[in-house]
């Protein structure tokens, strides 16, 4: 087990609480971290070393690891919060792993859940219960993160092989920082985000390049009123990222697109 | 000349400011009149005699008329603030109306300007400056308005048949509150709101309605994140005004709608 750099203890005040392995330290997981700790929840990290030391040098973990399989094994609930392909992988990763004496319950922050629900069912263990919380911006990586993110939103569970007990640590994970959690399937989750986020996200490209590319309007792009902005402000979030997401949901998304044309057409 | 009610005098304090008359006290007359007066100008309303009334009582207005002959008679501008069609109508009755010393320069705040330009260049008189103010929200009347929704704003200004001398006191009225002025023609702007503002809206009630109606979707329309609320916040505005919009600028909405309808295609 390679711990770099861990810095002071909590001690007392994070007893009872559960450690959290946070998994990837970016807008998500950054986030995640920084609001676990001021809950004071013990929180380690695992991410490239830059990344780290960023998230170490804030506050926003105790500890950093360089590979899942040691975080895991000093942690009671594991967040995968990576890209939902590489989250795919990081869930095998941690089927073949060792067991530890910690058994830690593995949960995810991914936009579709189908994929790696159905993934976790195959694997067998670790224990895992999907998690989507219904927050974000357009920014990206950890410099974006804020513990604030989840305040008041929604936080999508769908247990896939955890117990009750399991789920119970997860939820209060997720209340810690302010959220709220809303337990459903995978796929009423996925069909749900279709229309709520991944069809609007095609939407907001769409608006932005069809202006951006019209002969005369892309003269006037700088005279857009709020309305606009508001409506392409997801255009800036990162395309790679939102290719996987469309990519995985693809059926979903679909469905919720021809819906949308159905209603644009009939609108004029 | 009928005088509703004028309420005391702003005397020197107004010298050399022209008079202003805005016709439709909405969310976008209103706003005007709050500004205006604010930025020392005499203002005068026209409106029912319900809005009037709250329009004096908040100092938006100095004076208020019932008919907007009588106030163009005491006006140097008079802007048309009412929706689209009753805006032409409006040019048509003070076309027909009997000269009056001032000879007001009439301008409007139409967010279609090729339909009443025209008319206005087919009338022959008054002089008119067609004008858009791209501000607005989601709200609507008076009691919406407020006196800072052009800050930092552009304001179109497609000339059709004012002087020089008529297009200044225009624009020095647009920046006295706070907008920022952008001439163009009618057809230049109609086509660049039909991509920034026009299809934008028609494109937020899809979003909302494909939602609202999908079997799954419409039960967790609560859990939606700032994206899908900052995309279907246009959703809410009112769809009289919206429908009238829409017809008076029917072949550029649906170019910018294929456009756009090409992207999603496209994306998917």
């Amino acid at each position: 087990m390679k711990v770099a750099r861990a810095r002071g203890s909590r001690g007392r005040k994070n007893a009872g609480r559960p450690t959290i392995a946070v998994v990837g330290l970016g807008l998500v997981g950054g986030s995640l971290a920084r609001a676990l700790t001021r809950a004071g929840y013990p929180v380690v990290g695992v991410d490239h070393s830059s990344v780290l030391r960023r998230a170490q040098d804030s506050g926003a973990v105790a500890a950093a690891f360089a590979r899942p399989e040691d975080a895991a094994a000093v942690a009671d609930v594991v967040v995968l919060a990576a890209p939902p392909r590489a989250n795919l992988a990081l869930l095998r990763r941690l089927a073949r792993a060792a067991p530890s004496s910690r058994r830690p319950v593995v949960t995810d922050v991914g936009s579709v859940k189908t994929t790696i629900c159905a993934a976790a069912a195959r694997l067998g263990r670790p224990a895992f219960i999907g998690g989507h919380p219904v927050a974000g911006n357009e920014g990206s990586g950890f410099a974006a993160s804020s513990p604030d993110l989840f305040r008041g939103r929604a936080w999508v569970l769908t247990p896939t092989s955890g117990s009750p007990r399991e789920l119970a640590r997860v939820r209060a994970m997720v209340r810690a920082v302010g959220a709220r959690p809303v337990v459903m399937s995978a796929a009423e989750h996925d069909r749900t985000l279709a229309f709520l986020s991944h069809a609007p996200q095609v939407v907001a490209w769409a608006l932005f390049a069809a202006a951006a590319r019209d002969g005369v309007a892309r003269r006037h792009l700088e005279m857009a009123g709020p309305g606009f902005r508001d409506m392409t402000r997801l255009a800036r979030s990162p395309r790679g990222l939102w290719r996987e997401i469309l990519s995985l949901n693809r059926a979903e998304v679909a469905r919720a697109l021809r819906a949308i044309l159905r209603r644009v057409r009939a609108a004029v």
